[in-house]
């Protein structure tokens, strides 16, 4: 056995974070037993963290007391801090020489608007990087014990956004991909838009008793789930109001999903 | 600071393990830091791993000493041993009251036929949970440093596999959602079947332009990439033949990628 000792692999990972650079980390969808050892490496050396509303609390409790905290305040939907401010931040904290960790609920890489980030740092000439993350709809397919390419029925596994930067429902989906009924998809941040969603995709043709599983704080002590179909989709999403993190798994191989118990189940 | 103590946390971790049961782990495509802290602590506490070919060296290396390990094989393209005779030793086991886990490349639940594993335990009465990975896609994109959603550029994230349990390329695959310009799509085991893939994604409406690269090996020390079209893409894959593991990535957000500069480019 070669077990990664923690303390050693930090001395050595960044050797070169005294030059000043961007790390942008995925922390996961919450549980942070789901952060990889990079991410845990980078948290436990970073200067300075940049981290979104999103971000699960015992994931930040795993940030280096060395490391200054900066809240910049995303959300997901409808930013509180607009994207150029956090860009011009943290551009300026690595060209003076820190390592910055840039902190992102999920993985950067999707739905994460990492590519503006990684722009911004190229424009400045800023290096940058990235550490990918365990994706909600991963960590959500894990609970749920479910796989989202079941052979014979699901041969494609798509995400989508429910919203684009407007708030609204993204233009150019291509709702006859969505209405597949060979395809599992899974739609993030669906809260403002799922009516309209739902609707494009009945429209094109997606099965009404489509099984869709709505997911709440997926891997976190809050999580709630609710099994249902895509016809009743829009009570179940509106019943579960809350501004908490929210995906809506749907497909023929989502039958197969076990809800977890939770304890008021049980009780 | 309360940074995650390996040692003290895999005592606790898995106290019903005496029970029992099985594991699905994913472990990412290759680099060990990209494993999971629980799919490190599950390495660490099995009785048994059961391993697929494309499992890398240096995450073998992390199975605690005390662990049994069972290679069974399973390369992606044709298994070289059956999945039925997998899933009976798996339950087997777990009946015999062993913690097993079961360790994949990636994501068990992207196009690790985790389902028909899940089916057997639940089958057998056998307790059974699952650890996601990054799956290759994720990897890739990191190495990449590119977004796999681009705003603007792709509204949704697509993977579909090159081919079926039978090798062929699988029936049921939606095209016209293949050849949409708003998306990037990952093509999963491509090696077999990107010549009859891209012909039909042509056919559908993609235009030949789009850029596509070939990565093989993710994140791993021979990892390789090329950077081509969707016109080019056959020759570009069949001229890095190998057999190993190997992902397509299509789209106009892959324009963005910076392939990684690679020892021999330097040379």
């Amino acid at each position: 056995m070669q077990p990664i000792d923690l303390r050693q692999a930090m001395a050595q990972s960044y050797p070169g974070a005294s030059l000043g650079r961007v790390l942008l980390v995925g922390s996961g969808p919450g549980d942070p037993e789901l952060l990889t050892v990079k991410a845990l490496k980078a948290l436990q050396t970073a200067d300075v963290v940049l981290f979104d509303t999103l971000v699960a609390k015992p994931i930040l409790d795993l940030i280096s007391p060395l490391a200054e905290r900066m809240h910049v305040g995303k959300k997901g939907y409808g930013d509180t801090r607009p994207q150029d401010e956090i860009n011009a931040r943290m551009v300026a904290l690595a060209l003076a020489g820190r390592f910055v960790v840039r902190l992102k609920s999920g993985d950067p890489l999707i739905f994460g608007r990492a590519g503006e980030e990684i722009d911004a740092c190229r424009a400045a000439g800023v290096p940058v990087e990235v550490v990918p993350g365990i994706t909600s709809a991963q960590g959500a397919a894990a609970r749920l014990c479910v796989s989202l390419t079941h052979r014979h029925e699901a041969r494609r596994l798509q995400y989508i956004t429910g919203h684009d930067t407007t708030g609204g429902l993204p233009q150019c989906i291509d709702w006859k991909a969505v209405a597949d009924p060979q395809a599992t998809t899974v739609v993030y941040m669906p809260r403002r838009t799922i009516g309209a969603l739902a609707a494009q995709a009945l429209a094109a043709g997606l099965d009404p008793s489509t099984p869709a599983i709505v997911v709440i704080n997926a891997t976190r002590p809050n999580e709630r789930m609710v099994a249902t179909t895509v016809a009743a989709l829009v009570a179940s999403v509106a019943a579960s109001e809350t501004p908490d993190p929210t995906l809506v798994l749907i497909g023929q191989a989502m039958a197969r999903a076990v809800l977890p118990v939770v304890a008021a189940d049980v009780a």
